[in-house]
């Protein structure tokens, strides 16, 4: 082959090397260029073509780090054996995007809102335009594997004063949400466990734990959180819970059934409380109880933060407070792996916390929260003839069981067609016997106190 | 009882109902008031402390949500059940931070480095402050699983254009780093997989496969990447691989051995062929190497690819492309999880692309390190009588493979005493049988180049 035609455009915006490669990578794959042909030299190449000679140098030499070509010595430029090549032809067409908009609704309870517009937008801006000035070059090195220690300080400081947690920074590891705390607790905890749920259960770590592949075991609950006795018996060895603030039902834990807990934990070597203090900031009545962790002397404590929920979902950030075995087995097989969160993130927060911002945010969000605690209760009082309210004071929404023979699903849907949407226990339950009470939850973080006056009035008239 | 005595401060920062509380816990806790015994009314209490009845009021609700004392209707607070309590004691001191400095060297030729001077801090700090400013409450909302639509639509743009990858947006998985994507991706191809590895292998992948458990194989190289009929022989279903640039070596697999691959892939329903393009941006000749991705018409590759490389390592930002059958597997069972990336890094990314920063920030850094690359080639041409350079014109590292009887240890000894950090081919080998040939990594990402001249000529001396 000495003749290569190709109608280069000396105008385009494609180098003329790479228009060279173009149609010869094409004759090649085309199979007009046979294997074992070779090539024209580069000098005669150029001439032909009019171009330089180190335009067709590059052209030969991109051809060759492709493989599309061989160089031999002394000898030129040949095609490489590419007879069988792979089908090119897509198996399944390219489907353009199309995912099912959500529906929207006018009044949503979401029972795991955030109130948005009271986020700290000018103090976010702030920080993170210090921080971009301030710590330059350090701030976009690799950094911990367990999140800053500047930070983890800030957060064992915060856990210790508002939550009675026990630990040191190194205890503490930082990682991108919840989801993915849960995944790397499971590398470290080892996939050979049975795992208790309350039940009704916090789903979303629930469906974690499933879909990490452990066994899982529901465990039920009374009036002080799950049944240790149950617990017990579920041959369970590792017990996930929200003492604290029980989701969904809003139970607190009261001491003894902590302590029973605990000496469930303490009967076997391998046994671990997961504890997921995930809402503990909002309570509108008293002091915050105290987290299950600052009680546990033998380290049978897994510990779960997030500011995910108390600072805006959008935001990556959640930790866990290891005891000292699972820490070491941490330290030995995984302390490779790359912190999930931006430092510029890690280095937001901290100031965050340590400024004071966090705590105001938190006091503005409570008050917020509390007064539209407070007006959704008291726009129920007419329906408490036919529904007992629990789960108050404490989080962002509260629970109606009802008792005037409507079932949940009749109530979400006459909800519905008020353009309200409201949520019913059983998407909680793990294990469904039919005869549960009918039970709402309606969230109100983020309904502004006019808008929830609005619904309840709404919810009062189809609710009956 | 009827007396508790407590010495209160009035004038103390803790609200008195707080240290009532205090004081009627520790006596709880501590055997002081019995099981059983009844408190005194709140009236009393209130009366004998000169303090409000609501003070009192408060202080026991505290009691009573944590559990220390019931509430008997009609006859008043009792002291709860808790005797048995769980010890107290630690089993274990708090220790402090204390964790080694790890010994900085004045030159290090890491060949993982990043020029992080030229970061545009400026361009960062904009876009970060513009989408404060813009996006508001829709920005701190829980987004979309694989990230944000329209940050999916820029990246598989960028990635068509730049990379030859074909793909549509929901083919796309964000995630906040490469560890964490294979976390993910673990999850969705399942645990019962024989996983092959290039040997030497990019070790982060190894270690991370290891660490979920898989069961891995090294597979040898030849000068065109990973031998094919070994991969057959191991029994594996999945490989992992490098092809555009193979990690450390530098070999970008020919079009022959890219098909070769795909056909292994294609001979069995569950095989997959996992394409790590970690740092295809760098390329000092030529055009850049297509993806394997591209040529993959029967979904048998899953591409992965970061920004955590080529913009900060402190910017958790990775992403893969799955084909249908595992886009299917994930949006059927993971589709719940939330994501790992902050929408504030996602949108700040998003627009770094669209706008055209990208690209230049690539331009940029490319003849950088171009620059670089060049200063150390011909810092080391004196040296080319014992040792071969290799794996030069891409990437951010080169390796020099040495024939004057030092070994790699004795060589890296050498340099760390002249304060300067190299790194052995060793650390990359998954088998080593004692006979490989000493190999030593220098990256120069991270060094101005009158660093490299002053680091060469001292290397100069004692590689001799």
């Amino acid at each position: 082959m000495n003749e290569l035609t190709m109608n280069l455009k000396s105008h385009s915006k494609v180098p003329l090397y790479e228009q060279i490669y173009g149609y010869i990578k094409k004759d090649i794959q085309s199979g007009r260029i046979a294997y074992k042909e070779k090539l024209p030299s580069t000098r005669a190449l150029a001439k032909h073509l009019e171009v330089s000679r180190s335009t067709v140098e590059l052209a030969y030499e991109q051809l060759l780090s492709e493989g599309y070509i061989e160089a031999e010595p002394y000898r030129g430029f040949f095609v490489a054996q590419t007879e069988e090549l792979y089908h090119l032809e897509r198996e399944r067409p390219m489907s353009a995007v199309s995912k099912e908009q959500k529906r929207r609704y006018r009044y949503d309870f979401s029972p795991n809102g955030v109130d948005l517009r009271s986020f700290p937008y000018n103090v976010w801006r702030k920080l993170s335009k210090d921080i971009l000035l301030d710590d330059r070059t350090e701030l976009f090195r690799s950094g911990d594997s367990k999140g800053e220690l500047s930070f983890r300080i800030a957060i064992g400081s915060y856990l210790h004063q508002a939550r009675g947690v026990n630990c040191s920074p190194e205890q503490i590891i930082i990682g991108a949400g919840s989801d993915y705390i849960l995944m790397l607790l499971s590398m470290i905890l080892g996939k050979d466990r049975r795992i208790a749920f309350e039940d009704p259960a916090y789903k979303q770590a629930y469906h974690m734990a499933r879909a990490l592949g452990y066994e899982t075991v529901p465990v039920s609950m009374d009036r002080n959180g799950m049944k240790v006795s149950e617990l017990e018996e579920s041959e369970a060895d590792t017990v996930y819970v929200t003492p604290s603030h029980q989701y969904p039902t809003g139970i607190v834990m009261p001491i003894n059934r902590r302590m029973e807990l605990l000496r469930w934990a303490l009967k076997k070597p391998d046994r671990y409380v997961v504890e997921d203090d995930y809402d503990s900031e909002y309570r509108y009545k008293g002091r915050p109880i105290p987290a299950l962790q600052g009680y546990d002397a033998h380290e049978k404590v897994i510990y779960l933060g997030t500011f995910s929920r108390s600072i805006a979902p959008a935001i990556r950030l959640s930790y866990m407070v290891l005891p000292h075995p699972l820490l070491d087995e941490y330290e030995r097989r995984y302390d490779f792996m790359h912190s999930t969160v931006s430092k510029v993130d890690q280095m937001i927060v901290r100031r965050f916390l340590e400024e004071g911002y966090y705590e105001r945010h938190l006091n503005k969000t409570r008050a917020l929260y509390k007064s539209r605690h407070d007006v959704l209760i008291e726009g129920l009082r007419p329906l408490l003839d036919i529904l007992t309210i629990s789960g108050e004071h404490a989080g962002v929404h509260l629970l109606l069981t009802f008792r005037n023979g409507r079932t949940e699903e009749e109530l979400i849907r006459r909800a519905a067609k008020e353009d309200i949407r409201i949520y019913g226990m059983s998407d909680c339950r793990i294990r469904k016997y039919g005869n549960e009470k009918p039970t709402i939850l309606l969230g109100y973080a983020n309904l502004t106190e006019e808008q929830i006056q609005e619904a309840v009035k709404i919810l009062n008239r189809c609710f009956r």
